[in-house]
Protein backbone atom coordinates (compact mmCIF):
# COMPACT_ATOMS: atom_id res chain seq x y z
CA UNK A 1 0.00 0.00 0.00
CA UNK A 2 2.62 2.10 1.00
CA UNK A 3 4.58 1.20 -1.72
CA UNK A 4 1.55 2.31 -4.50
CA UNK A 5 1.44 6.00 -2.42
CA UNK A 6 5.27 7.08 -3.12
CA UNK A 7 4.74 5.57 -7.25
CA UNK A 8 1.92 7.87 -7.69
CA UNK A 9 3.87 11.05 -5.88
CA UNK A 10 6.81 10.47 -7.53
CA UNK A 11 5.02 10.34 -10.75
CA UNK A 12 3.28 13.93 -10.13
CA UNK A 13 6.64 15.22 -8.94
CA UNK A 14 8.40 14.10 -12.30
CA UNK A 15 5.49 15.45 -13.81
CA UNK A 16 5.55 18.97 -12.79
CA UNK A 17 9.20 18.81 -12.89
CA UNK A 18 9.05 17.88 -16.81
CA UNK A 19 6.62 20.77 -17.53
CA UNK A 20 9.32 23.36 -15.58
CA UNK A 21 12.20 21.59 -17.51
CA UNK A 22 10.66 22.79 -20.44
CA UNK A 23 10.02 26.35 -19.86
CA UNK A 24 13.64 26.54 -18.80
CA UNK A 25 14.27 25.60 -22.17
CA UNK A 26 12.10 28.19 -23.83
CA UNK A 27 14.11 30.43 -21.50
CA UNK A 28 17.38 29.57 -22.97
CA UNK A 29 16.48 29.14 -26.38
CA UNK A 30 15.04 32.90 -26.68
CA UNK A 31 18.35 33.93 -25.10
CA UNK A 32 20.74 31.90 -26.67
CA UNK A 33 22.54 30.20 -24.15
CA UNK A 34 23.34 26.39 -23.78
CA UNK A 35 23.29 24.43 -21.18
CA UNK A 36 25.59 21.54 -20.14
CA UNK A 37 23.91 18.70 -17.06
CA UNK A 38 27.49 17.55 -15.70
CA UNK A 39 26.48 14.23 -13.33
CA UNK A 40 28.59 11.77 -11.54
CA UNK A 41 29.68 10.01 -8.72
CA UNK A 42 31.05 11.53 -5.52
CA UNK A 43 34.87 12.04 -6.53
CA UNK A 44 34.74 11.45 -10.29
CA UNK A 45 36.29 14.81 -11.21
CA UNK A 46 32.80 16.69 -12.02
CA UNK A 47 34.35 19.93 -10.93
CA UNK A 48 38.05 19.50 -11.91
CA UNK A 49 36.41 18.10 -15.07
CA UNK A 50 34.02 21.83 -15.89
CA UNK A 51 37.33 23.32 -14.61
CA UNK A 52 39.58 22.06 -17.27
CA UNK A 53 36.59 22.96 -20.14
CA UNK A 54 36.12 26.36 -18.46
CA UNK A 55 40.24 27.28 -18.92
CA UNK A 56 40.25 26.06 -23.20
CA UNK A 57 37.00 27.69 -23.51
CA UNK A 58 36.77 31.03 -21.92
CA UNK A 59 37.76 32.80 -24.17
CA UNK A 60 35.44 31.59 -26.68
CA UNK A 61 32.57 31.72 -24.87
CA UNK A 62 30.82 33.21 -22.03
CA UNK A 63 30.53 30.90 -19.60
CA UNK A 64 28.96 30.07 -16.14
CA UNK A 65 28.12 27.30 -13.88
CA UNK A 66 25.43 26.60 -11.53
CA UNK A 67 27.02 24.82 -8.77
CA UNK A 68 24.50 21.52 -7.04
CA UNK A 69 25.45 20.35 -3.20
CA UNK A 70 24.09 18.99 -0.08
CA UNK A 71 25.90 21.05 2.36
CA UNK A 72 28.97 22.63 1.14
CA UNK A 73 30.22 26.06 -0.82
CA UNK A 74 33.79 24.54 -1.99
CA UNK A 75 33.22 23.87 -5.45
CA UNK A 76 31.59 27.20 -5.93
CA UNK A 77 34.97 29.09 -4.63
CA UNK A 78 36.89 26.75 -6.80
CA UNK A 79 34.87 28.52 -9.50
CA UNK A 80 35.22 32.16 -8.93
CA UNK A 81 38.77 31.23 -8.36
CA UNK A 82 38.55 31.01 -12.26
CA UNK A 83 36.99 34.64 -12.78
CA UNK A 84 33.85 32.70 -13.71
CA UNK A 85 30.80 33.41 -11.70
CA UNK A 86 28.66 30.37 -10.05
CA UNK A 87 25.43 30.05 -8.52
CA UNK A 88 24.97 27.82 -5.53
CA UNK A 89 22.35 25.57 -4.89
CA UNK A 90 22.04 23.78 -1.57
CA UNK A 91 19.57 21.31 -1.37
CA UNK A 92 19.69 20.37 1.95
CA UNK A 93 19.90 16.99 2.00
CA UNK A 94 17.98 16.19 -1.30
CA UNK A 95 20.34 13.70 -3.15
CA UNK A 96 19.36 15.34 -6.82
CA UNK A 97 19.16 19.10 -8.48
CA UNK A 98 15.46 19.73 -10.02
CA UNK A 99 14.00 21.98 -12.58
CA UNK A 100 12.52 24.53 -9.93
CA UNK A 101 15.69 24.57 -8.16
CA UNK A 102 17.77 25.16 -11.60
CA UNK A 103 14.74 28.00 -12.22
CA UNK A 104 16.38 29.77 -9.07
CA UNK A 105 19.97 29.81 -10.08
CA UNK A 106 19.28 30.62 -13.26
CA UNK A 107 17.16 33.86 -12.24
CA UNK A 108 20.52 34.89 -10.44
CA UNK A 109 22.66 35.03 -13.68
CA UNK A 110 22.76 37.40 -16.33
CA UNK A 111 21.49 35.10 -19.30
CA UNK A 112 21.52 37.94 -21.69
CA UNK A 113 26.03 37.92 -21.32
CA UNK A 114 26.16 34.15 -21.37
CA UNK A 115 26.54 31.36 -24.21
CA UNK A 116 27.41 28.52 -21.71
CA UNK A 117 26.29 27.26 -18.63
CA UNK A 118 27.18 24.38 -16.40
CA UNK A 119 25.26 23.10 -14.20
CA UNK A 120 27.50 20.43 -11.76
CA UNK A 121 25.00 18.01 -10.42
CA UNK A 122 24.77 16.30 -7.09
CA UNK A 123 27.71 13.50 -7.04
CA UNK A 124 25.05 10.51 -7.26
CA UNK A 125 24.61 8.64 -10.29
CA UNK A 126 21.11 7.41 -9.60
CA UNK A 127 18.32 10.17 -9.08
CA UNK A 128 19.81 12.94 -10.87
CA UNK A 129 18.99 10.41 -14.07
CA UNK A 130 15.24 10.65 -13.55
CA UNK A 131 15.14 14.80 -13.15
CA UNK A 132 15.16 16.55 -16.36
CA UNK A 133 16.77 19.99 -15.77
CA UNK A 134 15.87 21.54 -19.04
CA UNK A 135 19.70 21.37 -20.64
CA UNK A 136 20.70 21.04 -24.08
CA UNK A 137 23.26 17.92 -23.73
CA UNK A 138 23.62 15.30 -20.78
CA UNK A 139 27.25 14.16 -20.01
CA UNK A 140 28.46 11.84 -17.13
CA UNK A 141 31.65 11.62 -15.81
CA UNK A 142 32.83 8.14 -14.98
CA UNK A 143 36.53 7.93 -13.18
CA UNK A 144 38.24 4.76 -14.10
CA UNK A 145 39.20 4.00 -10.31
CA UNK A 146 35.23 3.04 -10.29
CA UNK A 147 35.80 0.23 -12.24
CA UNK A 148 34.46 -0.77 -15.89
CA UNK A 149 31.25 -2.37 -14.09
CA UNK A 150 29.23 0.56 -13.38
CA UNK A 151 27.17 0.90 -16.43
CA UNK A 152 25.49 -3.04 -15.06
CA UNK A 153 24.31 -0.89 -11.70
CA UNK A 154 23.50 2.53 -12.85
CA UNK A 155 21.95 2.12 -16.85
CA UNK A 156 19.54 4.75 -16.56
CA UNK A 157 22.09 7.20 -16.10
CA UNK A 158 24.30 5.59 -19.17
CA UNK A 159 21.03 5.37 -21.17
CA UNK A 160 20.05 8.78 -20.50
CA UNK A 161 23.36 10.84 -21.28
CA UNK A 162 24.82 12.57 -24.99
CA UNK A 163 28.67 12.24 -23.55
CA UNK A 164 30.77 10.25 -21.42
CA UNK A 165 33.66 11.31 -20.23
CA UNK A 166 35.84 9.05 -18.83
CA UNK A 167 38.04 10.47 -16.33
CA UNK A 168 41.10 9.73 -14.58
CA UNK A 169 42.87 8.33 -17.79
CA UNK A 170 45.77 7.97 -16.52
CA UNK A 171 44.63 5.70 -13.83
CA UNK A 172 44.61 2.91 -17.03
CA UNK A 173 47.94 1.14 -16.96
CA UNK A 174 47.59 0.24 -12.95
CA UNK A 175 44.39 -1.23 -13.35
CA UNK A 176 42.37 -4.20 -14.42
CA UNK A 177 39.75 -1.49 -16.14
CA UNK A 178 38.73 -2.63 -19.42
CA UNK A 179 38.12 0.44 -21.69
CA UNK A 180 37.31 -1.58 -24.83
CA UNK A 181 34.87 -3.72 -23.00
CA UNK A 182 33.35 0.02 -21.36
CA UNK A 183 33.07 1.22 -24.69
CA UNK A 184 30.81 -1.82 -25.88
CA UNK A 185 28.41 -2.01 -23.08
CA UNK A 186 28.20 1.88 -23.01
CA UNK A 187 27.31 1.92 -27.32
CA UNK A 188 24.99 -0.89 -26.84
CA UNK A 189 22.97 0.45 -24.37
CA UNK A 190 23.22 3.95 -25.96
CA UNK A 191 24.05 3.56 -29.43
CA UNK A 192 24.14 7.54 -29.78
CA UNK A 193 26.32 8.60 -26.61
CA UNK A 194 29.66 10.47 -27.27
CA UNK A 195 32.96 8.85 -25.40
CA UNK A 196 35.73 10.89 -24.73
CA UNK A 197 39.19 9.91 -22.75
CA UNK A 198 40.48 12.72 -20.69
CA UNK A 199 42.76 13.12 -17.28
CA UNK A 200 42.14 16.21 -15.73
CA UNK A 201 45.65 15.89 -14.00
CA UNK A 202 47.97 15.10 -17.73
CA UNK A 203 44.71 17.04 -19.47
CA UNK A 204 45.16 14.66 -22.19
CA UNK A 205 41.90 14.20 -24.05
CA UNK A 206 40.85 18.13 -23.21
CA UNK A 207 41.60 19.49 -26.69
CA UNK A 208 39.24 17.03 -28.43
CA UNK A 209 36.42 17.37 -25.52
CA UNK A 210 36.28 20.88 -25.69
CA UNK A 211 36.66 20.97 -29.46
CA UNK A 212 33.48 18.95 -29.90
CA UNK A 213 31.59 20.83 -26.84
CA UNK A 214 32.35 24.36 -28.48
CA UNK A 215 31.08 23.47 -32.08
CA UNK A 216 27.62 22.42 -30.52
CA UNK A 217 27.21 25.50 -27.85
CA UNK A 218 28.23 27.88 -31.39
CA UNK A 219 25.19 25.83 -33.36
CA UNK A 220 23.04 27.25 -30.60
CA UNK A 221 24.56 31.06 -30.05
CA UNK A 222 25.58 32.04 -33.57
CA UNK B 1 2.92 24.10 -1.83
CA UNK B 2 4.79 20.81 -3.11
CA UNK B 3 8.02 21.25 -0.82
CA UNK B 4 5.78 21.01 2.11
CA UNK B 5 3.90 18.12 1.01
CA UNK B 6 6.90 16.55 -0.21
CA UNK B 7 8.46 16.88 3.53
CA UNK B 8 5.25 15.84 4.96
CA UNK B 9 5.71 12.42 3.17
CA UNK B 10 9.42 11.87 4.04
CA UNK B 11 8.93 12.42 7.70
CA UNK B 12 6.14 9.32 7.58
CA UNK B 13 8.01 7.43 5.54
CA UNK B 14 11.03 7.80 7.77
CA UNK B 15 9.27 7.21 11.23
CA UNK B 16 7.44 3.55 9.50
CA UNK B 17 10.67 2.66 8.72
CA UNK B 18 12.10 3.58 11.50
CA UNK B 19 9.49 1.50 13.36
CA UNK B 20 10.34 -1.78 10.87
CA UNK B 21 14.15 -1.13 11.42
CA UNK B 22 13.28 -1.65 14.95
CA UNK B 23 11.18 -4.90 14.59
CA UNK B 24 14.49 -5.81 12.80
CA UNK B 25 16.88 -5.19 15.70
CA UNK B 26 14.68 -7.15 17.91
CA UNK B 27 14.70 -10.24 16.08
CA UNK B 28 18.55 -10.24 15.12
CA UNK B 29 19.05 -9.49 18.87
CA UNK B 30 16.85 -12.64 20.02
CA UNK B 31 18.47 -14.75 17.01
CA UNK B 32 22.46 -13.56 18.26
CA UNK B 33 23.17 -12.65 14.55
CA UNK B 34 25.12 -9.22 13.93
CA UNK B 35 24.44 -6.94 11.39
CA UNK B 36 26.52 -4.73 9.22
CA UNK B 37 25.41 -1.88 6.91
CA UNK B 38 27.83 -0.87 4.30
CA UNK B 39 28.13 1.66 2.59
CA UNK B 40 29.91 4.04 -0.05
CA UNK B 41 29.64 5.75 -3.69
CA UNK B 42 29.54 3.81 -6.64
CA UNK B 43 33.10 2.00 -7.20
CA UNK B 44 34.56 2.75 -3.51
CA UNK B 45 35.13 -0.90 -3.05
CA UNK B 46 31.95 -1.99 -1.24
CA UNK B 47 32.00 -5.95 -2.43
CA UNK B 48 35.62 -6.03 -2.64
CA UNK B 49 35.67 -4.95 0.68
CA UNK B 50 33.51 -7.38 1.91
CA UNK B 51 34.88 -10.40 0.27
CA UNK B 52 38.45 -10.02 1.85
CA UNK B 53 36.34 -9.57 5.19
CA UNK B 54 34.55 -12.94 4.41
CA UNK B 55 37.89 -14.83 3.31
CA UNK B 56 39.06 -13.66 6.58
CA UNK B 57 36.00 -14.33 8.79
CA UNK B 58 34.66 -17.02 7.55
CA UNK B 59 36.67 -20.35 9.45
CA UNK B 60 35.52 -17.65 12.53
CA UNK B 61 31.76 -16.74 11.73
CA UNK B 62 28.75 -18.01 9.74
CA UNK B 63 28.05 -15.53 7.29
CA UNK B 64 25.85 -14.48 4.87
CA UNK B 65 25.10 -11.19 2.43
CA UNK B 66 22.41 -8.93 1.49
CA UNK B 67 23.30 -7.24 -1.77
CA UNK B 68 21.41 -4.55 -3.18
CA UNK B 69 21.61 -3.05 -6.27
CA UNK B 70 19.09 -1.26 -8.54
CA UNK B 71 19.12 -3.17 -11.57
CA UNK B 72 21.68 -6.35 -11.78
CA UNK B 73 22.82 -9.40 -10.04
CA UNK B 74 26.56 -9.19 -10.59
CA UNK B 75 27.26 -8.40 -6.75
CA UNK B 76 25.76 -11.45 -5.81
CA UNK B 77 27.33 -13.94 -7.62
CA UNK B 78 30.55 -12.67 -6.64
CA UNK B 79 29.65 -13.16 -3.09
CA UNK B 80 28.03 -16.95 -3.68
CA UNK B 81 31.40 -17.89 -6.00
CA UNK B 82 32.81 -17.39 -1.98
CA UNK B 83 30.70 -19.92 -0.65
CA UNK B 84 28.62 -17.57 1.21
CA UNK B 85 24.97 -17.05 1.19
CA UNK B 86 23.78 -14.33 -0.73
CA UNK B 87 19.90 -12.54 -0.99
CA UNK B 88 19.37 -9.73 -4.05
CA UNK B 89 17.25 -6.96 -3.43
CA UNK B 90 16.69 -5.18 -6.74
CA UNK B 91 15.22 -1.70 -6.26
CA UNK B 92 14.33 -0.87 -9.20
CA UNK B 93 15.13 2.74 -9.61
CA UNK B 94 15.16 3.26 -5.47
CA UNK B 95 18.47 4.79 -4.66
CA UNK B 96 18.99 3.45 -0.63
CA UNK B 97 17.55 0.56 0.52
CA UNK B 98 15.14 0.46 3.69
CA UNK B 99 13.97 -1.46 6.49
CA UNK B 100 11.16 -3.04 4.48
CA UNK B 101 13.47 -4.02 1.56
CA UNK B 102 15.53 -5.26 4.34
CA UNK B 103 13.09 -6.98 6.35
CA UNK B 104 12.29 -9.20 2.65
CA UNK B 105 16.08 -10.24 2.37
CA UNK B 106 16.60 -11.41 5.59
CA UNK B 107 13.01 -13.56 5.70
CA UNK B 108 15.54 -15.56 2.83
CA UNK B 109 18.11 -16.05 5.41
CA UNK B 110 18.39 -18.87 7.87
CA UNK B 111 19.06 -16.73 10.60
CA UNK B 112 19.62 -19.35 12.81
CA UNK B 113 22.02 -20.75 11.42
CA UNK B 114 24.09 -17.54 11.45
CA UNK B 115 26.36 -14.97 13.19
CA UNK B 116 27.10 -11.82 10.54
CA UNK B 117 25.12 -10.81 7.88
CA UNK B 118 26.31 -7.94 5.93
CA UNK B 119 24.32 -5.76 4.29
CA UNK B 120 25.57 -3.86 0.41
CA UNK B 121 23.89 -0.89 0.35
CA UNK B 122 23.10 0.87 -3.00
CA UNK B 123 26.26 3.06 -4.38
CA UNK B 124 25.37 6.28 -2.99
CA UNK B 125 26.46 8.83 -0.20
CA UNK B 126 23.10 10.39 0.16
CA UNK B 127 19.93 8.88 1.02
CA UNK B 128 21.42 5.72 2.36
CA UNK B 129 22.53 7.70 5.65
CA UNK B 130 18.82 8.49 6.45
CA UNK B 131 17.86 5.10 6.08
CA UNK B 132 17.58 2.88 9.70
CA UNK B 133 18.15 -1.01 8.24
CA UNK B 134 18.08 -2.63 11.78
CA UNK B 135 21.92 -3.04 11.65
CA UNK B 136 24.06 -3.43 14.42
CA UNK B 137 26.69 -1.12 12.94
CA UNK B 138 27.06 1.39 10.25
CA UNK B 139 30.52 1.05 8.47
CA UNK B 140 31.25 3.67 4.84
CA UNK B 141 34.19 3.27 2.57
CA UNK B 142 35.44 6.21 1.26
CA UNK B 143 38.23 5.21 -1.59
CA UNK B 144 41.09 7.39 -2.06
CA UNK B 145 40.90 8.13 -5.52
CA UNK B 146 37.51 10.01 -4.58
CA UNK B 147 39.48 12.70 -2.83
CA UNK B 148 39.94 13.66 0.98
CA UNK B 149 37.25 16.51 0.19
CA UNK B 150 34.15 14.13 0.68
CA UNK B 151 33.38 14.72 4.04
CA UNK B 152 32.75 18.26 3.29
CA UNK B 153 30.10 17.34 0.99
CA UNK B 154 28.32 14.21 2.93
CA UNK B 155 28.87 15.23 6.58
CA UNK B 156 25.91 12.94 7.54
CA UNK B 157 26.95 9.53 6.31
CA UNK B 158 30.16 10.64 7.93
CA UNK B 159 28.45 11.50 11.08
CA UNK B 160 26.19 8.47 10.74
CA UNK B 161 28.68 5.86 10.22
CA UNK B 162 30.59 3.72 13.53
CA UNK B 163 33.61 2.73 11.37
CA UNK B 164 35.18 4.65 8.19
CA UNK B 165 37.56 2.20 6.26
CA UNK B 166 39.49 4.27 3.74
CA UNK B 167 39.94 2.05 0.55
CA UNK B 168 42.54 2.26 -2.37
CA UNK B 169 45.30 2.80 0.20
CA UNK B 170 47.40 1.82 -2.13
CA UNK B 171 46.55 4.85 -4.54
CA UNK B 172 48.08 7.34 -1.77
CA UNK B 173 51.44 7.58 -2.85
CA UNK B 174 50.89 8.96 -6.29
CA UNK B 175 47.90 11.06 -4.96
CA UNK B 176 47.14 14.90 -3.70
CA UNK B 177 44.84 12.94 -0.44
CA UNK B 178 45.55 14.18 3.00
CA UNK B 179 44.98 11.22 4.90
CA UNK B 180 46.16 13.35 8.27
CA UNK B 181 43.63 15.93 7.23
CA UNK B 182 40.65 13.38 6.27
CA UNK B 183 41.04 11.76 9.85
CA UNK B 184 40.99 15.38 11.69
CA UNK B 185 38.06 15.78 9.89
CA UNK B 186 36.37 12.86 10.05
CA UNK B 187 36.65 13.08 14.43
CA UNK B 188 35.66 16.49 14.83
CA UNK B 189 32.66 15.47 12.90
CA UNK B 190 32.20 12.84 14.52
CA UNK B 191 34.32 11.65 17.75
CA UNK B 192 33.07 8.09 17.85
CA UNK B 193 33.79 6.99 14.62
CA UNK B 194 36.81 4.04 14.03
CA UNK B 195 39.15 4.50 11.15
CA UNK B 196 40.64 1.75 9.35
CA UNK B 197 42.84 2.18 6.30
CA UNK B 198 42.97 -0.85 3.73
CA UNK B 199 43.60 -1.81 0.20
CA UNK B 200 41.95 -5.00 -1.44
CA UNK B 201 44.53 -5.08 -3.64
CA UNK B 202 47.24 -5.62 -1.21
CA UNK B 203 45.48 -6.31 1.77
CA UNK B 204 46.96 -4.13 3.70
CA UNK B 205 44.96 -2.95 7.23
CA UNK B 206 42.62 -6.24 6.47
CA UNK B 207 43.88 -8.11 9.55
CA UNK B 208 43.28 -5.25 11.59
CA UNK B 209 39.93 -4.66 10.99
CA UNK B 210 38.41 -8.29 10.83
CA UNK B 211 40.34 -8.89 14.17
CA UNK B 212 37.51 -5.66 15.82
CA UNK B 213 34.79 -6.49 13.38
CA UNK B 214 35.22 -10.37 14.86
CA UNK B 215 34.92 -8.76 18.58
CA UNK B 216 32.68 -7.06 18.07
CA UNK B 217 30.02 -9.70 16.67
CA UNK B 218 31.15 -12.37 19.41
CA UNK B 219 30.29 -10.16 21.84
CA UNK B 220 26.70 -10.42 20.22
CA UNK B 221 27.11 -14.20 19.14
CA UNK B 222 28.75 -15.72 22.06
Amino acid sequence: MDEIFLIDVRKSILADNENQAEEIRQDLAAKKVFMLNVMASPGAGKTSVIIQTIRRLKDRHRIAVIEGDIESMVDSEKILAEGIPAVQIQTGGACHLDAPMVTAAIDGLALDKLDLVFIENIGNLICPAEFDTGSDLQAMILSVPEGDDKILKYPLMFSICDVLLVNKIDYLQDSDFNIELLRRRALELNPRIQIFEVSCKTGVGFETWCDWLAKRVELKTN
